[in-house]
């Protein structure tokens, strides 16, 4: 059976030594956020993720969840237990605000639980984590009525919130919705529709669940422009905060998954189920782009969180495992054969893994103190910059974040050979786990239109120039060891900037140019985004090791892995340039009659 | 449910007018090959396998094998007649040798079934396939007694035979291995020990199986120097043919596994059972690599198919769905979206198939030629150059055939979006169906290491030298729109070479500099390769639009493919020479403990 434990001495380092949360103290929410607050957290968390959560994943995964006749369903054993702890723990609160009974702390560590939470049962995590989203909406663009009635109960956990966008003839493409609100009397609307790929849409954990529904009201004009927000609980909330009659929203059926079976996959029935608009009519694809980003970073997330602990049952098993000879010579010559982890071909797949799980973890936890930041920094200008960089990385973030973590899932069952594929060892749930991250809250191929097609040009590329400049600043200067990992990576920044330029010179043209480059582009700049965390992590651990630090293998191996990750991974930077600099021409050339396999 | 066509047009291209089979009608077996015969086995054998196969893929899935307390195991249903018409067919017999009962066609007729009947159902398509390792062992290493015993009816598929190699605590380190062979007094031996992993191992399609079976002697030396083969029949068979008792192996329980759910993979105990041996005594490592060789074409072959069917049923999807507008303006404006093929991301996904999955087709039948011509071939010359490349290349079909097979079958599931996650849509058993052939007949890994670690330095490097040659020789003098193909061929080839040098100058001094480079020198030389395979199919078919040929479109998407081959993957090679000359260093560099998550 696979194992987990929260990998806290990494991520204090991220927190207490690259990001220096503590450095903070001046804004509002990071003023506790001191080393021994936040070590605190991380280990408390960890301990309690590690011994309750991940003991449920993979019985999770082979019993799923079950629909009874009368719609409702029932989450593998454990799960309600579990959640309960979760819920009174008050691990789900930490980045929550404090006016609806949060712990206001900076967004970094209610991230880096999601992040320990997605290693130990993405499924189970996907219950908590899909409220995140609603609560953002509702806090907003709700009603102060709203907010008041759903926001406390969602915040502590004990309603859960879910996402009603696609239906079954539309997922990408919103505008095509079916699902009506029709006003009523009383100032609610009632919903009619089916909604499909639900997560967590219905469940046993929670006495209510609170979704946020897309619907087009009467007269909405057709495309994205009609579509509306609404809030629909599962059970009516009365004035006063009691619950009241169940509303006529139920589950159909559920999906049968590559993975994440734990979690409730739902069909969701609406049938003249009574709603609130939440923010403005047709205003409703703003309010759920509020919960996309959220959901977005947090499913990027989750390709690191896979990667994380399918890495951690790789190398314990290319530890154990003996098979061979190391090619220097046997290692162990009074055993049989040497660990595994002596072959060459075996590391090269530890340290990508161990490379790109690292560097995404920085990257995201960077992203979270940029969300801070784009609201509480001192200056306005500052609150732009980090606007900028976080919605410029959100995309990257999610799609190469997700497509690392298969990676890195896949390159671990490897390592286990046969025994990778077989059910019982759990390398396998790893794969088809990290799959669907590549897939949900936008598929991956959007995730590189968004940030081709909007957020390059967003501002005249404002944030695209500050990310240049940034990662050259960085690669200023670097001499001594570090020169050669900064030398790589600003050439890697040029292929950036010359790909960026070449969309600029192109896409005019042919907007296809953007399209059939957009994502090699993504990868591009997911690859010089973790290099320059890399880069700044080495320059940590070099002063660390000069001041004379206590833990020095920790920090040696910061060095050579920042190291590996500019030999292997940032080479790639020049073949993606080249791809993009190929247009669109042979991407697009073949008529449509071509693809069919002709007899 | 998920389709399947035999992509025959595509394969009569190969076949026909890109390896021109008739052109080789003086080699024994090849007299009878001209363009009625093989494209009435192509159609036919398509028809069949499209036909009657393919639609027991996904039930077979879900079913899955069972085994009975007395150690029995019933495949899906359906299987068993499947198999009974396939066998009846004749279309597993046409490369096998005339002498025993086969048709003696040349290997390309073999192989092309084995692509269309892994494509169709691939844990159907593995009963009958690892059949042809076992044959090729007996009929390379077994004596005449057993070659009259077993051969006839093994070829005719009457019984089926497997490959038992792995055990628990070792699969590629066989020199591990502990099952024991005895010998007895009338000159056979009794074989006692426990096998994993065996593919078919036990089932109801056949009325015998013939188990080859490593096993060591009381005292053979410890490691592979001390194996044998053995032959242990499920059911003795009589000196008269006729079948006599059971033998004492049995299938103790069958893996549960993340595909190819529909093939038995089983765990065999031995215990005593009756079995002779093939060929000398310690010799077996000689035997078993005969058997293997067959197997990694065949697996190689599994990549191809996996990519075929996923790509079909993603181009299927992609001009079914419809999904948001053209980014150049809507290209069916009646309609309320536009198919989202044509999108160019999603056309980027469909090219690398179409690409990949062409170019391997062309990849392995010409390998398939290159094992005829190693026999046939009319001088001595001749006959070694094609033997080298097949060796060569072996381990590369293999490697980065199933690599790719993985790609396209993840990618063509990202074409369907959410619906490529549900069970029902059967894309994902493509990619679970995929993952395997990256592991089993050796690791990607292993392939890597015997490439570069045996392959390459063999007689001199005699035969990388000739790859070099015959790319070289293919990219010059080329003139007009296919100068551009030609070109980046012939830089992709440099690189190749400069990989090549570095790995000479550097693997002496640290085995570990070849360790850490196998694997990006596996992927390039595949990427070299199937470039090759796209020049000459690119010639073929611009020589034939020149001729004025009918299917015009056919040929033009040839073209095309081509180029976007040249364009979108041969840059690749560039980036992963640069991973090579990184060398070991920082892949070795750290202390094991240094891997371990640390709290």
């Amino acid at each position: 059976m696979p194992t987990y434990r929260a990998p806290t001495r990494d991520t204090r380092f991220v927190v207490n030594e690259l990001l220096r949360l503590d450095s903070f103290g001046n804004l509002a929410g990071f003023e506790g956020a001191d080393r021994e607050m936040t070590d605190t957290v991380i280990d408390e968390a960890g301990r309690f993720i590690s011994e309750v959560v991940a003991p449920l994943n993979q019985q999770g995964d082979q019993e799923g969840c079950t629909r009874a006749a009368d719609g409702s369903v029932t989450t593998p054993a454990g799960f309600k237990a579990a959640y309960d702890q979760f819920r009174e723990s008050g691990w789900g609160t930490l980045s929550a605000p404090e006016a609806f009974g949060g712990q206001g702390m900076p967004h970094i560590m209610g991230m880096l639980v999601e992040e320990f939470l997605a290693s130990a049962n993405q499924a189970f995590a996907m219950y908590p984590g899909l409220t995140s989203g609603a609560v953002a909406s509702i806090l907003t663009k709700g009603s102060a009525e709203q907010q008041e009635l759903y926001l406390p109960k969602m915040i502590s956990g004990e309603w859960l919130g879910t996402m009603n966008l696609t239906e079954p003839h539309c997922g990408t493409d919103l505008g095509m919705i079916r699902t009506r609100a029709m006003p009523q009397a009383d100032g609610t609307y009632a919903i009619t529709g089916t909604k499909i790929f639900i997560s967590a849409g219905e469940h046993d954990l929670t006495e209510n669940i609170i979704h946020l529904v897309l619907a087009k009201t009467p007269d909405a004009p057709e495309s994205s422009k009609g579509i509306s927000l609404f809030i629909v609980p599962k059970v009516l909330v009365n004035a006063d905060g009691t619950l009241g009659a169940r509303n006529a929203v139920s589950c159909g059926s559920l999906e049968h998954k590559m993975g994440i079976r734990a979690n409730a996959t739902c069909v969701m029935n609406y049938d003249g189920a009574i709603g609130t608009m939440v923010g403005e009519e047709n205003k409703g694809l703003a309010a759920m782009f509020i919960m996309m980003n959220v959901a977005r970073l947090g499913v990027g997330i989750q390709g690191l969180a896979q990667a994380e602990v399918a890495y951690q049952n790789g190398v314990a098993y290319a530890i154990e495992r003996r098979q061979g000879r190391a090619l220097t010579g046997p290692a162990e010559p009074q055993e049989k054969a040497d660990p595994i982890i002596v072959h060459a071909d075996v590391r090269r797949m530890l340290m990508d893994a161990k490379a790109l799980t690292e560097g995404l973890r920085a990257l995201c936890l960077w992203g979270a103190l940029q969300a801070d930041l784009s609201h509480k920094a001192a200056t306005g200008e500052e609150r732009a910059a980090a606007d900028d960089l976080l919605g410029l990385l959100t995309p990257v973030i999610k799609g190469y974040g997700t497509d690392s973590g298969y990676k890195v899932a896949t390159d671990m069952q490897q390592v286990w050979g046969g025994h990778g594929y077989i059910v019982e060892n759990g390398m396998e749930q790893f794969v088809r786990d990290a799959r669907i991250a590549m897939i949900y809250e936008g598929t991956n191929g959007i995730q590189a239109m968004d940030l081709c097609g909007r957020k390059l040009a967003a501002n005249g590329g404002r944030a695209v120039q500050a990310l240049f400049a940034l990662v050259d600043g960085e690669c200023e200067g670097v001499e001594g060891d570090l020169a050669g990992i900064a030398d790589k990576l600003a050439k890697a920044n040029g292929e950036l900037k010359a790909a960026t330029m070449w969309f600029m010179q192109n896409a005019m043209a042919n907007p296809n140019n953007l399209g059939a480059g957009a994502y090699p582009y993504m990868t591009l700049m997911g690859t010089v985004a973790v290099g320059l965390m890399w880069l700044k992590m080495a320059k940590v651990a070099a002063a660390a090791l000069v001041g004379g630090v206590e833990d020095r293998p920790f920090y040696e191996a910061k060095l050579t892995t920042a190291r590996y990750f500019a030999e292997r991974h940032l080479p790639d930077c020049g073949a993606l340039r080249r791809k993009i600099e190929g247009g669109a021409d042979s991407v697009m050339a073949l008529p449509v009659e071509a693809f069919a396999t002709a007899a």
